[in-house]
């Protein structure tokens, strides 16, 4: 059995940019593999009968999703967590976790990913403007809660980095690499998102690039 | 502060069933409180701005989503916890839970809910019978898939009751209420929620009775 870690992900998959952030700032080395779900392959459906992307391979642990592998990181090193304080504040953080990445996800993410890149790529036809120019109206929204957050908090969940930034992150990167956030309009979301994006852990991130689909050229940019 | 503790929840969201179950399992006692989210009280928005149940009021603490509560239970009471073992054990678990909230709801319980249930109490038309055969082939599935997991082990996870069994069968249940299950061509998957549905913790979910939506005979039925 090899005590190798891979993580199964895809670039432009939110939960799998959570993991990778989660991954290095624990200090986790771990090898990428870019996993074509849309394959099915056998080999991959052994380790996740889901079929989905992020899949954590330690050693002869496969951990599925990025919720459960959060959780997993935590279990196995809980010296360094990235959820902080006693049952209400960690219940804090889940919430803020659930959050972004059903709600953010579902209204937001998803559907500017689906229009702009999956239906080229699987040959579904063209963009649909209008799920498009809703999925705007409803990043809008998402911002303002994120404002609303830290403007009243250091980071999302409370006084320190937790689970919650790097997810909301991880979610908000995917869609500022297709072009959609309007920094200049979210002062205070930029400067939350500029604290994670100087991070080393984020490094990486900054550094993807999916063939046939460009991020615009602040998406690197620490300054932005 | 109110030390009260009050879960907001709706008798047919599978998702506050399972915090009902874990709920009376871990022996806490608990008023229930029916809220009716598609009227947006502004109260209930300020315990969870995601307007959804189950949200748990632990005295002065919300805690939001089935997911979250779970763990939150756990985390305050871990000498008796609702997830077993190790590290892998646990991500073991978190993925079944994570797969019967998400792909067994979506393909599931939310679609047959959806058309039999609230399109009539919300005047949205009538079902969608396409729909509703779908939803029973994916429900075909995901027994054949319980039946899988109960053939190896003693229960869905591993060798102890888990939040995986509490989830699933909240799942279970509500399908069970709509009367969709097979109970007679899948008898793995009804000696396993057999075993459920005679514990103690059980009792409250098989009294639910939504007013013009009548349960099979069989759904109370210990012996069915």
């Amino acid at each position: 059995m090899s005590e190798e870690r891979i993580l199964y992900h895809l670039p432009l998959s939110a939960g799998s940019r959570a993991v990778r952030l989660a991954l290095a700032e624990k200090g986790w080395d771990c090898a990428l593999v870019a996993e074509p779900v849309w394959e099915r392959r056998e080999s991959f459906l052994v380790l996740n009968p889901a079929g989905e992307v992020p899949v954590l391979a330690d050693g002869a642990t496969a951990v599925c999703g990025a919720g459960p592998i959060l959780e997993y990181l935590d279990d196995v090193q809980p010296d360094s967590p990235l959820i902080a304080g006693g049952p209400a504040q960690r219940a804090e953080c889940r919430r803020l976790c659930d959050w972004f990445a059903r709600a953010f996800h579902g209204e937001v993410v998803h559907p500017l990913l689906d229009e702009k890149v999956l239906k080229r790529f699987f040959r579904r036809g063209q963009p649909d403007s209008e799920t498009i120019r809703l999925a705007k109206t409803a990043l809008t929204a998402h911002l303002d809660y994120i404002a609303w957050l830290v403007e009243r908090r250091r980071w999302l969940a409370g006084d320190v980095l937790s689970r919650a930034d790097l997810v909301a992150a991880a979610e908000l990167s995917v869609a500022d690499y297709l072009g959609d956030v309007a920094w200049s309009a979210n002062e205070a979301v930029r400067d939350w998102y500029a604290k994670l994006k100087s991070r080393p852990a984020f490094r990486a991130l900054l550094e993807d690039y999916v063939p046939g689909v460009s991020p615009p050229r602040h998406y690197a940019d620490l300054d932005f």
